[in-house]
């Protein structure tokens, strides 16, 4: 039998898509789940009430960051498999991994909201981005290597791809940085930055990352 | 290399729609998951529970609200994204918002059912269904104006969804206006609403809207 | 503008399968949550966790219930949607009312496994499972009405399906019934019917059922 | 009437995938939920912060061992399915059976990360990935028997993975028996065997597991 493992695991690509959904939806599903509804007990008056929502406010702010993160990322996964021809079981792998990391932002987006103030916490959080700019850069390093692109734009979008997450990760990183200032100029920062991946803002210095 | 990223990001309309089946199947499951089964504790009779049971019939109604509300915002989209020829990134980024408006509904459920008769969590869950409307009107006008609708019957279906937009945020602003007299009269002047858009009644004066 | 909504909605059959597989794998995910962790204070040796364990017992049984029951349904709902040849926005409606309460199942699951020995709880989980019986019949009697089914085997298979549902709803309302006797007569009688249901047996006359 | 139920119902890969792909993005996911976020209370300084984290490593293990369990099944399920040609009624309870096993896996992982020094708790966590190899078995052994498989590979892929699910389950059996030493080294030694699955070392003997 000259058929070995290798050669027959993990080719799919639309399931690693159709598992990437899931695993992106729940995610962006439960980061919403932390934001708890005020106790009813010490609550008698709308005012009381409108309060209590104010006191949630940090937990909007990570809810805010955490989906642009995960908007982010979900968009970098997808543009990357659309460049790829095939898959293989190393690179199946890699993707798992880099689902892990999705799997681990609602806790991370949790620690932050309950200890905003605290550095470790920010840099937990700014960890887990690290942890996914790196496994997205790791899975078209890969492909790239092993032949897995598809054979028109691909390598091309590969450099391209691959110069935006460094661009990315340098900026996350200052944002961490940041923290020695305060905890609050990092989310500041981080979330600007987001806002422009998200937005592509036409401003052509910017529009160029 | 003359390749920019917003070319290469955000192409496929399918993975965004399984993306949104699963934000929307976590939210359909998550608002009843606040329906909490009563504490065994306190129930010793067939009575007992009774009783208990009928005490969760809020959760009942915001769940019934919020069942229908998620399965006309569900319909509404997978409607539009029949009509789209091709997504781009900002066209992504607008149907990433509509999903976080989506993932936000279990929380304006709960705030709602464990405040029914304040007029601010009446408010808060009415603003959660404007956004919903908003996004969903922006990602059409979007696709209209930047070319992504498919030729034939695109525009005709565009023209007819948005104006159905329009009519049913305003009859939902004049629910949520409602509280003005109780937040009972709102949430059932809504849930009649939705009723109308669900079954679609063949009363030809509501089955124009 | 000769168009109306009701013509371009809702007719993706692709779309309701992918938020019925969304629902039906959280609600088999959930239907465990609510086997909880024993607490570690008062657990001091192995048999201490032994007999912790074992008091999960209740809940184990209603799992295994609850996920013979979503199975049930899930195959049933998916055989239903191969017959279907298109959806319209009606039919849209009715799988969404069958998804609302497949959704149910956790609440009805974790109240049985609470309240074991209550017929109340018994009661609203076997109108859980009378419910998604009659959505289920119900799409295919509006389908078989509307000319939704596929040419081929559809109405053979519609006529089948059907009757199917009934022989299973009489038996499921016989187990109900026994919980005059006991709700455990009541929960053996519907696995053992279950059991039938997913195993198939090859003894004639229950094959036929 | 000559159709019988059995003939109808369950004959779909894709809508297998795809729940499959629901569970198993929602197991990955909670199996995080279950590392809860420190108590705010008690947590005055970062170092209070750290140690707090610290505190939550055995939780972070338990995740890192079930991920790779998840991802180890997860793709061994998937490259089953791509050499099966169809699924019957049958096949789908075995499938169906998996996916109860998977839905287990965050309880089980929960338990273990809750009592990681109790032999109960590895050997319930053991049970339930001799499970799941059980029923990756038997969907293979059934399908093969049923003449499901595909034409071409199939038959050889079939043999070679079922070799694998033997080794592999025969290395847990000997990790779980490690737990008469202690439960740390079961797991050091499951971690291990997972990893040469996931990553596939390229040392010739472990290789050809």
């Amino acid at each position: 039998m000259t058929l070995s493992y290798n050669q027959v695991a993990g080719r799919r690509l639309d399931r690693i898509a159709a598992l990437s959904d899931g695993v992106f939806a729940i995610a962006m599903t439960l980061i919403v789940f932390e934001i708890r509804v005020p106790d009813v007990g010490p609550i008698h008056s709308e005012q009381d009430l409108w309060n209590a929502l104010l006191g949630l406010s940090p937990r909007l702010v990570t809810y805010l960051l955490s989906f642009l993160t995960l908007g982010i990322f979900w968009n970098g996964q997808q543009t990357q498999l659309n460049y790829f021809a095939k898959a293989d079981r190393d690179l199946t792998w890699i993707q798992l991994g880099f689902l892990a990391a999705v799997a681990l932002m609602p806790f991370s987006t949790s620690l932050l909201a309950e200890f905003i103030s605290f550095r470790l916490a920010l840099l937990a959080y700014w960890a887990n981005i690290v942890l996914l700019g790196l496994l997205l850069y790791a899975a078209l390093a890969y492909a790239s290597r092993g032949g897995l692109l598809s054979e028109d734009a691909g390598s091309a979008a590969s450099a391209l791809i691959r110069r935006r997450i460094v661009v990315a990760q340098a900026l996350y990183a200052f944002g961490a940085l940041l923290c020695v200032v305060s905890t609050y100029w990092s989310i500041a920062f981080i979330v600007l930055v987001q806002l422009n991946f998200a937005i592509a803002p036409r401003i052509p210095v910017l529009s160029r990352l």
